[in-house]
Parts: C-alpha cells; sequence; structure tokens
C-alpha cells in the first residue's frame, strides 16, 4: 500500500498531537491507544507505514494533512494550541480513556489554573423559563464563589449558565463540538465571543471542523472531566447533559442535579439521575458548592426555618400552652385539668409564660398571650 | 393525699386502657412506661394511691374520670375501642415508645387489615395547586395499587391525599389530634364523613377531647408508625409533615418525598429531607410504591427515553451516519474522509443505513435518509 501525503509529516510532538486532533475522531480509543503506547510522532509514522490494517482508517485523512495550514488559520484567530504537556494543560482530561490529542483554544485566561475551581452547568437545550432562571442564579452564585462555569455554549440551560457567570463576573469556559472558529448555535455568537474575551473558548478539534452528533457527546467528556464536578440544571430523560452527568459520575466528579415539578418532563432527567444514585440534589449555588468545592471552605449551612415564639418550650410548658384559652381566661384549677398536670407545676409554667408573652392574666384566670395567638396546631 | 374520684376505677383491661387514653396526654412517656411495667388496671391503682410523686399530675384528671359516660359517648357515635389485645390493633404502633393506649375509631374497615399495606400522604396546609395536584395523583395511584392511604384531614396535602384515595375508591384512613366526634378542620366535616363511611377515623384521645397543638404532633407519631412508610408532598421547612417523616424514618419506614420547584418553598422541606439522607425521592405513585410496597410486586420501572431511529447505532455506524449531508449526496471516497473511515467500512455501513432508512442513495451519492432527519446533535 502506497501513501501519497499532501504535506510531510510533523516530526516533534506539538505538531504531531494537532495531526491527530485532525486525522482521529475525538474519543476514538485506537487512536488514543496508539499514541499512548508510540508516542504522538511514531504513532503517525505508523498510520503513514499502514503497518496495521487497523490504521487504515486514518490514512484518508492523513493524506489530506496539512498540519502548517491548520496551525496558519489558528494564528489568524488568534487561538493557541495546548498539549498535554503543557503547563496550562486542564489535568482532569487525563483521566479520560481518550483524551483530546490537544485543545484548540481562544481566549487569555490559562485554563489549568481556572478549572483547578471549576464547575460544568449543564442541561436541556429547551429548558423552561424555570430552568433558565435557575441555571443562571446556579452560574451567578457559583462565579461569585470563584468557581469557573464551564459548559457548552448550546441553547437553554448552557447559555443561561454562560450569561450567569459572565453577569457576576466570573469566569466562564465554552467547550465547542466544532472548531473554535465556528461557533455554535450560530445564534449564540455574540454570547461565545463574550466568552471568549473574558473566559475561553475551546475545542478538541481544529479550526473548520464542524460540529457532529458524535463531537457532541465526545465534547461533554471533556465538560465533564475537566471541572471537579458536574450541575445538571433541567434535562429530559434523553438529554445529552445526563451523558455529560454519567461520565462525569464515572470519572469520581461530584454529579449534582437541581429538581424540578416532577410534572415537567424537562426535570424527569435530573430526578431520575437522583434517584439512581447518581446525584445528589441541590437547590442552589451554596449546596452545589458544598458538593463540589473545598470541604470546609463550600460548606453548605444544614436549612431550619426561622424561630418563632413558643419553639423552645418544653413538653410541659408546651401542654399548659395548648390548654390556655385565646378568648376568656380560666382558672388554674381548671388548666390542671385540661393539661393533666398538677396545680403547682401549672402555676409555673404560667409564670414563664407570661414572661415570654404567651400567656396573660384575664381577671382571675389565665389565657394566651399575644405572643401565642397563632394557629396553635403544626 | 386522699383522692376523690368520680366514678370507680375499672378493675378490667379495656376500660382501664380507655381510662388512660383519658388522664395522659399522647405520647406520655410516665403513662406508657407505668402502662407497660404494672398492666393498665394495676398502673390506674398507682395513680389513685399517690403510690409516687411523679404521678401526681394525672391525679386532677384521674378524680374527673368517667369511663362509662367515655364508652357511651363513643356507642352514640358508632365508634368503638381497639385496644393493642385486639386483633384489629395495627400493629406498627407498637414500634413507639409510647403507644397509644387505645385508638377510638369510627368506620367499618378493619385497621390490621388495611394498614398491613398503607402509605402515609402528607404535607404542607398551605400546599400549591402543583402541591394539592400532585399529591391528589400520588394517593389516587397508591389506591389503584392496593395501598390504603393514611393522612390528618388536614387543609392542602392531606386532603389532596384523601379525596384522591376516595376518587378511585380507595381505602383511605384519617387520624385526628382530637376526639373522633371533633372534626378538624371543621371545614373538612364533610370530608372525614366520607372518610369514615369508606374508610376510618380514629384518635388516640377520647370524644369530646379538643385537637390541640402537642396532640397534633403526637398524632403524626402515628400516622407515621401505623403505615409501612411516609410520602411527604411538598412541606416547608417547619411543616409538621417533616416531624412525620422523622418519626417513619426513626422507626425504620421508607419515607418518600415530592420534589418540586426550587424557588418554591413549600418544597424547601421536601429537598432538605431528601438531601439529608431521610428520604428518597419520588416523582409518581409507581416510584412510591416501588419504595414503599414489597419488593417484587411494586418494582417501579428505570425510567427510559422512548427509542429513537439512530439510537442503537455502534460508534462506527454513528460516524458515518453524521458525515451524510442533509441534501446534495456525496461520494463514498468523500465521506472517508469526513467520517475518517476506510472505504470499505463506509460502503459496509451505508448498506446497513439504507435499510434502516437513515441513509439514501442521490445519484452517484448518499445523503441522509428520512428516518434520521431530525436535529443531528444530542
Amino acid at each position: 500500500m502506497t501513501t501519497t501525503l499532501r504535506s510531510p509529516l510533523p516530526t516533534a510532538p506539538p505538531g504531531a498531537r494537532v495531526a491527530w486532533s485532525r486525522i482521529a475522531e475525538p474519543g476514538d480509543i485506537t487512536a488514543a491507544r496508539l499514541v499512548a503506547a508510540r508516542g504522538p510522532v511514531q504513532a503517525l509514522a505508523d498510520v503513514a507505514a499502514a503497518s496495521h490494517p487497523g490504521l487504515a482508517r486514518f490514512l484518508p485523512r492523513l493524506e489530506q494533512l496539512d498540519v502548517d495550514q491548520d496551525l496558519e488559520a489558528a494564528a489568524r484567530l488568534g487561538a493557541r494550541v495546548v498539549c498535554p504537556e503543557d503547563e496550562e494543560w486542564p489535568t482532569g482530561l487525563d483521566d479520560l480513556d481518550c483524551p483530546p490529542h490537544c485543545l484548540w483554544v481562544r481566549g487569555d485566561v490559562r485554563l489549568a489554573e481556572v478549572c483547578a475551581r471549576s464547575v460544568a452547568v449543564v442541561g436541556a437545550r429547551s429548558a423552561t423559563a424555570y430552568g433558565e432562571m435557575v441555571a443562571t442564579d446556579m452560574a451567578a452564585g457559583l462565579g461569585e464563589r470563584g468557581f469557573t462555569v464551564v459548559s457548552g455554549a448550546a441553547f437553554g440551560v448552557d447559555a443561561a449558565a454562560h450569561r450567569g457567570a459572565l453577569a457576576v463576573g466570573g469566569t466562564t469556559l465554552a467547550v465547542l463540538a466544532g472548531g473554535v472558529d465556528r461557533p455554535y448555535p450560530s445564534a449564540h455568537a455574540r454570547l461565545i465571543d463574550r466568552i471568549r474575551e473574558v473566559g475561553a473558548v475551546l475545542s478538541e478539534v481544529p479550526p473548520g471542523a464542524a460540529p457532529t452528533r458524535p463531537r457532541f457527546l465526545q465534547r461533554n467528556r471533556m465538560i465533564a472531566t475537566m471541572t471537579q464536578g458536574t450541575v445538571v440544571v433541567e434535562a429530559g430523560l434523553r438529554s445529552g447533559s445526563l451523558n455529560t452527568a454519567r461520565t462525569a459520575a464515572e470519572h469520581h466528579r461530584v454529579v449534582a442535579c437541581v429538581p424540578g415539578p416532577v410534572t415537567s418532563m424537562m426535570s424527569a432527567g435530573c430526578h431520575e439521575t437522583v434517584r439512581a444514585g447518581i446525584a445528589v440534589l441541590v437547590t442552589d449555588a451554596v449546596e452545589a458548592a458544598d458538593a463540589i468545592g473545598d470541604l470546609g471552605r463550600d460548606l453548605a449551612p444544614r436549612r431550619r426555618a426561622a424561630a418563632r415564639p413558643g419553639d423552645d418550650l418544653d413538653e410541659t410548658a408546651a401542654r399548659v400552652l395548648a390548654a390556655l384559652p385565646v378568648r376568656r381566661g380560666v382558672t388554674v384549677a381548671r388548666l390542671t385539668v385540661v393539661a393533666g398536670l398538677p396545680a403547682a407545676t401549672v402555676a409555673g409554667v404560667l409564670g414563664r409564660l407570661e414572661l415570654a408573652g404567651l400567656a396573660e392574666r384575664d381577671g382571675q384566670g389565665w389565657r394566651c398571650g399575644a405572643a401565642a395567638r397563632q394557629p396553635h396546631h403544626a
């Protein structure tokens, strides 16, 4: 078999990784294993030499390969290539069986740094108004707490998450399924520009590459592993965000889902994921930060209701209070029968209740005080 | 200390238990321990003899006691007394530290029988329209599956639960905090009548006893333990239904909570209870039955989305499908580059896709089939 190449093969790792990002589809396990075993340069030579029938499928693209052209296209866009060897590489990606060969990045933030405290906020494209509002609040709250919000720039929850982070001056990253020069969906071109200006837009496929369905699924594995945890805000039962959630869980990231009305199919995927034990339930950014962030730093307070008068009464006092009429006072003797307590106890408790505004004198008797005049049952 | 009694003390257990239900407040641990240790008859004699200072508080009510009068009042109401010795006794109540001394019951069903497959459906009195709808559906679905729905006849979730069970001809029990002759809230007098006609209305306090705040809390412990599990539909952070849920969990009953919008304070208690690990999340009666009912009989199917064309494709076929244009067909040679696969593989896959309606010929080329023309990303 003879191979006619359009341009000479790269001879150094960065160029070879760029070549692999062009010739292998994202998530291609054969390519990942070959590159891991042989290094990116030798792995390319293996393909060119048709050394194994399993490598033949890379040949059509290898023949069309032009790394310099790809790099020039990137340079025109102000995009850089980040490789696993680089300090900036988000090391969470190394947990993947098929990590990206390299990342094409537009934006000034250093990826490793901003991913060290980061959360994926993902969900349904066809989110409801509720889902968009919750996603915006969630991302804003996480942004305020110093988390980088990572998402996919899609309609619905993704866009709301980016916008929430942007609104509070937080850092946000958009991971695209196509090239970084191909904003998708095109209606979000301006949003993606804005994300690039303050955060970064990145992809594992070279400039010009189209966003295809398999690439969306593979893109999700990056969002799931470059972050410390994933929050799903609204997901139908077939939402791609559940794929992100499963990948995050498989790689021991925390997964958190936001509940919603059980009548909404847009929350069914969230509920099912909690029921399956894959996700914890969170209702806001404080709880998400608690689940995903650093122990201690991000601990959420246990939710408690505000205290009300009478909350701290012991059982005896509660019984006397319950026995007090609201309108006309009754005698201590009567209260001993109603409350089932001896007279001395009732008299002592009445003194305490009076001080708390929970009991008051009414002629010779006693009745409820102003502080106790509320519905008296739980 | 001399004791003047209004009537002679009962000399046999049923009468003595009736006496205890009059003189001891629900949940009184001293009374429960004394009756457990000495039997109800001797325990009454101990109180009358003022044998221990700790028993003095029962004296005021003991002096007023008239068991025959209480039994006559019950007979006029068509109410019966059910004691722990009776076959009809719901044995779940025996798990309590302070089980009721007896039950005052109106309604023809046998309690032990209907409680053998029963669920408490409880929640906020100030339920939202969403909560009432969900509670009605939940109770109806459980009723259809042969579960007795037990609740407290309160406003909001309780009433919706009873109504849902009634609507499908299910059995439902109302456990009242006051006497069975005192429907509370009075606006639910007709609902409580209807529950009595087809199920039962019961209380641990004698006819005429008022529903007081402590009695509501104690009533909840009965609902929690006479059932196999508790479903909470909407609960604020201080809802009494969370007290029912905690009691159920403490006694190793299953607790299930229905989620709702995170923006609704009426769902905050449900979410917090799931987060605390006390409750499982359920979204409908099938899931509640799965959590609470018999293994096997009530197993809920795992929720899955409906299948769509292309779902079952392997990775190779998915890549070819993603490479197919929607409009003008392209050649196999072009597809090998776009899909990154060898020509023989592409040709083989195209045959399979064509049979599935996912690919079709277009002149010399190939394009998407009708079954594949849908948004192509996840």
